[in-house]
């Protein structure tokens, strides 16, 4: 099976990579960024070219593109099978590129580390039955968890992802420039965060909440306030007082 | 060494487990709560009372109560030590007790659930050097990682707890009250879940951001937007926004 991907950035590589790992062929890359596209290709043994212009003996066109990229970039493409790799876009937004359209959605964030995708739960959609299934067993090379999501389930997860992973790698940014300033390490936290992670999948989330918010403790709050008052911290107030005032309504029951 | 613990929640029945599991005597339970104060005492072989009645022959006395009862419930204590365990309240609240004052924090969340101390990190603050020494060589019986910390430094490693533990754990929540109306599984975010933690101590936090807030996808902002907008979501706006909104001024260098 020869697979060419459109794209070179994070996703691309990562998909890539796993893809090769499992003996698949990826004989080209293609990319308007001529830096991240040709080390990807070396890396892949794969071709490179800057234009969209896939090989004839291409199975499969894996679009790694952003999101809001994806609309553009398929009007460029004819091929024999085309999937994108976004949460929240639809498989239609393809269906003049090929008869085999589909999506291969993994639950994960990808920066430059390479992951491991053994664990990775894969969403898969496509316009037939027949591609699903051939999408499905291509794709169990990669991970163990790979099932069929429809797009409306594909974005409820995707926007409760955004909450339990973007903006979460926020709030550890937030605490480690908080922690910055006296020159305290973050690995201080790391016992608190593990346990607050391993608790969610353990026992009761909503009993599991601690702190000022939970105890309406507004003393403590207010000197917290005090504290983001002052230069360069005024910015994380918003987040401060959305988080508290949400917490405080959750154990209120008035939400 | 007689230890009398006043309180009988999370933070009291879990130093007490510990201390118990160190060996250590505890004489006595206070607590105005006698369904915990009670079950608590049984556990660790200790007598209880509702009112605080410290025995004659307690070495120290743990005040395990919420931060804003401890300046209160001091007020009644005359003893030979005492500590509170707050993050933030200074130990100069308890000078009146005793000559011997100060706080041991643990930097954990603590809950129903019984947690293991080795590897929590342990800040002591004491008025005497000669008391340090002692709170440190008793805690170090819990923990590997008991050290001297100020209130200064302990007020900010606590604010930057509360973003770290306490709103990450409110965001598990939202996440899972989103899936919830699908009925999808909060397991099914494990893996993205743990790779953002996991990232976070093993890379640089500011590159391993990702989603739509750092790519500037204003069209996928406004769908979860529209989601939240449905009934029962609205409440989650305030955090999705001022998260959005930090996230992006992060990425432009505004901030």
């Amino acid at each position: 099976m020869n697979i060419c991907i459109i794209g070179s950035g994070n996703i691309s590589m990562n998909i890539g990579l796993a893809l090769k790992k499992s003996s698949f062929n990826i004989n080209k890359i293609c990319s308007r960024n001529e830096l991240t596209g040709l080390k990807l290709a070396e890396k892949l043994d794969s071709n490179f070219s800057k234009e969209i212009i896939i090989p004839k003996n291409t199975d499969l066109v894996i679009l790694g593109v952003p999101d809001d990229q994806i609309s553009k970039i398929s009007k460029e493409i004819k091929c024999k099978a085309i999937i994108h790799t976004s949460g929240t876009r639809n498989i239609n937004i393809l269906k003049n590129c090929s008869e085999n359209y589909g999506v291969v959605w993994p639950i994960q964030t990808f920066t430059k580390q390479e992951v491991n995708f053994k664990d990775i739960p894969i969403c898969i959609e496509a316009n037939s039955k027949k591609f699903e299934i051939l999408l499905k067993s291509l794709f169990l090379n990669l991970s163990e968890n790979v099932f069929e999501m429809n797009i409306q389930n594909r974005k409820i997860i995707h926007l409760s992802a955004v909450f339990s992973c973007n903006f979460i790698n926020h709030l550890f940014y937030i605490s480690k420039n908080i922690l910055n300033d006296k020159k305290i390490d973050f690995s201080i936290l790391k016992p608190i965060i593990y346990e607050t992670t391993n608790k969610a999948f353990r026992y009761s989330i909503r009993e599991n909440q601690t702190g000022p918010a939970k105890r309406k403790d507004f003393k403590t709050i207010e000197k917290h306030l005090g504290i983001l008052s002052k230069a360069k911290k005024k910015k994380y107030i918003n987040i401060y007082k959305s988080m508290t005032d949400s917490i405080i309504a959750t154990y209120e029951n008035k939400l």
